[in-house]
């Protein structure tokens, strides 16, 4: 009879299963698994400085390859110090294997529930059962393989998401029989694939006859649908031939189709997205949790001449969305797709051309880029955006921060040709960006991964700068430099009379002097003030080798525009406008012009003179 | 009719209750609370650079002032960021306000069960239900002052512990009648004293007579006596007459008592305190949780000729405590010494002069320091600790990390005179000495606070040595560099044969260099590398102005001992030994010569020259 070691076989299973990297943070409850995984000749165990950046790391790691990566943390801290990254992943339903030690079994004998579970441990049940598809204390050996070989599964089923096993420190030391080891981790392996329905019939002829009689159709593309390759996405959408926005989590699914692609939409939405939207006769989105910052906040003024259809495979989802929604179906996008077209493409070509012209026209009418973002004294994050995406090479890789980073970001860089383009969109985590960036890396070194960080939120990960260090990452960092949070102090603007708390130097808040810091980690330093120089600068920072950080000095109040703000009536109100109507506010004239609807009653009793940007009070 | 907001009135509710500090970091959840506390004349709001740094500043603000301080957070990561911090001051009874932005009360409306609420919200009550004292989400203005009312007022109640209130936007920005205001706050406001019962007659009785029987009796005094003050609890000790071991969180409760003073004990205890602890006939344990690292795991062997009497505030404590302990009393600590004393003083002084007597010789014979903590390459953690111990005046404030800082802190120096020492001692995260230490430093400005901690553990909040500088806190920080994390090389050590794996620049974990780093945070930097400048060193580190780190370069091997190790016997079995047998293991004449108890079998069985430290494998 031959045995092995519990660690041994969770570590082989991994590798067989296809988990190439594990980021992780040893302690004494997760040793035996830290010696498994790292003996393991097919895993490479990435230590970072932060188990919120590990799960991070294994965020971006996951949306860069669609490949799972594992992260492994011990009892106690370790474990709570990756709730941000869990949460961060349940809300982009990103699939990710959390291993973490916990305190010997014994300790969980007497039920007791003391604050402490041994010396050490907490309850990880408790805490993670809201925030994860499934978190479970294993209380045997047989149950640590059967457990981590069901959560390797399920995280990848159905709607993705984190999944937790929890393995206290004796189970992992444990022997087991081999074949009970590989009959345990045999059980739960059906095969990993969607488990989801496609359209119901009925339902699918109902969708593909308002298609047909649609004038101004419009596809609203989500992150549900990145189960299909991008260049099969891109043929099925473009031989629909049906306009179509994208969601920022879905923004780099494929290259954008010259003619179709209608940009993005929302509070913060291109212009051009969020007038062709409002114009549009039928909406059918595809895999999208319709979000607050996406949908706007008045359901009945979205796309408000138009039937809209909602696809998507939470029940869950579709069940928050009020009455505006009526039709909606649980389905798989990408399946829903392509039944969507072949059902077109029997009854022949959507007679749309007028509307497809429409389309044409308005995304150049309305660049992403405006007179507003040309400043002449600090680098506009706009401008800069711009001659970024414009220098950047079909191999690189954006990975976002939050703030000036990923607004600006995402309202400016269309990827195209393989470029990719995320953050951690649902929570929304300052911190993010580094150790997403990191994770981007560890799943495709060939790529030229461009890290977007602020001052204010690069703080949150600092620790793991050395990590890039250590690790030889060749990441190259722009931190904009805004002198704090600068999306707050447009808030403060707009719901404290501007006043300033904890969001610049002079309200207690500071970053430090990061070209002294950064070289201090090791670094390469480069930095852009002067807006003329931008071009030269940003060639040296794409072609540097190596670990590289370009500091941005922007404008501390530079506005994060177009968005949807609070706006004055000619007769003194507040109102919110409707999503077509985004600040700086456009002449009535440009907006009528480029919408196919009338004029919503709240534009036409707009001030537009006095009106002007008042952040985001709208709540 | 006057009106107030809603985030004024809990603002200026905190400066009536007393709260003067508030650490937080702001978002656009939280922003109406931030602009009123930061308005208040009588709030300081104190920005760090990550929630949980936050959190631990709180904790180590109460630590050191038995004041409480309060948190503010915004949602989402915000308040996720929290949660090491919060089950920190939960395992360590330490009460913690914490306010939590949230999204607006109509993203509640439908009882959705989304992956996220609104924009970035999270089910802050789901997750924080077992890691509080109380945690809710206010739906109205009015609950918003209640709940905060409640939770100042319960955190600091029983045993004292984090409360949190999540409090929408919407109702921050809201306006109440002032009257109504007023009665909200004023609901829940009994007296904040401890709601906790004295001894019943009948057990204080037994308890007594125990004591008055009892050749050798020792007192265990643990946290829960704080509520006393330290000169106060000094003299009913003192005149008690009977010797006493501290926990490791109490064991700055009052300045050592020559004569009566036994040490502490436990798997990292002092060999003094636990031969002590063994040889007793009565141990009763005031205040104390009775955690794994202080009673051994083999409650058997604990004091075992010792009748055990248990005196704690929480049920749930004295429920997980095992048959080994059968005399447990439901009562709160300090007014159950205060009762004892009381009887004793009636009937007369103890008769236990022999006691006493054998209570000094041991801690002649058992010196702290010993001749394995001499080092001639590198500097030994121990000596200078022992040297920093007596370089510090009345005035200093040790606070600890983990690992090294921790474990050589805690074993060798003894607070006396008005010293402090102190860390998150349940949870022992990784991280929390410097946010403690900040916490510290707000508490009490004229206290010298030193800093303890270590390369590994100092990662984890890296970020907030920014804000020592930006605060101008004159901070001291020590960094033992034991190349990575030197506890878990030891549990290597003893159960993985000794392979490394993420603990040290071999196997896949380095730190920065933190010359250059601390430097270019704008720290003074001293380092110490040979044993003879030790106390030159330290006394220009303690004498210096303003923030300056010392970095101690310690052997990356060296031992954290003595300590509890699993052994080998003559007939090369392993076992645990009984807590006085403490690695390195002493002759059994040394043990035999101070131990009141006859020599615990498994002592006699071990091989004494084989077994040497096999690390923490016990489990």
């Amino acid at each position: 009879m031959t045995d092995i070691k519990v660690a041994d076989s969770v570590a082989d299973f991994l590798a067989k299963q296809g988990i190439r990297h594990v980021f992780g943070i040893i302690g004494s409850a997760n040793a035996h698994l830290f010696d498994a995984v790292y003996q393991h000749p097919k895993l490479e165990l990435v230590c970072l400085h932060h188990e919120q950046a590990c799960v991070m790391a294994a965020h971006g790691y996951f949306m860069q390859s669609g490949r799972m990566a594992a992260v492994l943390v011990t009892a106690g801290a370790g474990i709570t110090n990756a709730l941000t990254g869990v949460v961060g992943s349940w809300a982009d339903s990103v699939p990710v294997l959390i291993l973490s030690g916990q305190e010997a079994t014994k300790q969980f004998k007497s039920n007791n529930l003391a604050r402490m579970i041994g010396i050490q441990g907490v309850y990880v049940e408790s805490i993670y059962k809201t925030c994860t598809k499934n978190v479970v204390t294993c209380q045997d050996p047989e149950q640590v393989l059967r457990e981590v070989a069901t959560a390797l599964n399920f995280a990848k089923t159905d709607r993705q998401g984190p999944c937790i096993v929890d393995i206290p420190i004796d189970l992992q030391a444990a022997r087991l029989d081999v074949d009970v080891a590989e009959s345990a981790l045999a059980v739960p392996l059906s095969p990993i694939q969607p488990q989801l329905s496609c359209l119901a019939s009925e339902d699918l002829h109902q969708l593909a006859d308002a298609l047909q009689k649609s004038q101004a159709p419009l596809l609203w593309l989500g992150n549900g649908l990145r189960r299909l390759a991008s260049d099969d996405l891109r043929t099925l959408v473009k031989d629909l031939g049906v306009p179509y926005l994208t969601s920022w989590t879905a923004n780099d699914l494929f290259s954008p189709i010259e003619g179709l692609y209608a940009g993005h939409a929302g509070t913060y939405g291109g212009r051009a997205g969020n007038v062709l939207l409002q114009s549009c006769d039928l909406l059918i989105t595809l895999g999208t949790r319709l979000a607050i910052p996406q949908k706007g906040y008045l359901d009945d003024e979205l796309a408000r001449r138009a039937e809209i259809f909602v696809v998507d495979c939470d029940q869950v989802e579709l069940d928050k969305l009020g009455s505006r929604f009526s039709k909606k179906f649980l389905a798989d996008a990408p399946t829903a797709l392509t039944q969507i077209h072949a059902v077109v493409q029997s009854v022949g070509q959507l007679a749309i051309e007028l509307w497809l012209e429409h389309v044409r026209e308005v995304r150049q009418e309305m660049p992403l880029v405006e007179a507003c973002h040309r400043n002449e004294t600090w680098i506009d994050s706009y401008s800069f955006m711009a001659e970024l995406g414009s220098a950047a090479r079909s191999d690189v890789t954006f990975v976002t921060d939050m703030g000036t980073a990923l607004i600006s970001g995402f309202q400016v860089l269309e990827p195209s040709d393989g470029q990719r383009l995320f953050t951690s969109q649902g929570l929304g985590e300052m911190g993010y960006g580094l150790p997403g960036a990191i994770g981007a890396w560890f799943a495709d070194a060939d790529r030229k991964v461009v890290c977007l960080n602020c001052d204010g939120g690069l703080m949150m990960n600092l620790q793991d700068l050395h990590s890039v260090i250590s690790h030889e990452i060749p990441l190259k960092i722009v931190i904009f430099n805004n002198d704090g949070y600068l999306m707050i102090k447009h808030t403060q603007n707009a719901i404290v009379g501007g006043r300033r708390a904890g969001t610049d130097a002079g309200s207690g808040l500071t970053c430090p002097n990061y070209e002294s810091l950064v070289k201090a980690f090791g670094f390469r330093y480069l930095s852009l003030r002067k807006a003329d120089l931008t071009s030269d600068v940003i060639q040296n920072f794409l072609q540097a080798e190596g670990p590289v950080i370009l500091e941005v000095f922007m404008a501390p109040d530079q506005l994060l525009v177009p968005k949807l703000s609070v706006s004055i009536t000619a007769d003194g109100r507040l109102v919110s406008p409707p999503l077509e109507d985004l600040s700086p506010l456009l002449t009535l004239q440009s907006l009528k012009k480029n919408l196919l609807v009338p004029l919503h009653p709240k534009s036409i009793s707009l001030d537009r003179v006095v009106s002007d940007s008042k952040g985001d009070a709208i709540y």
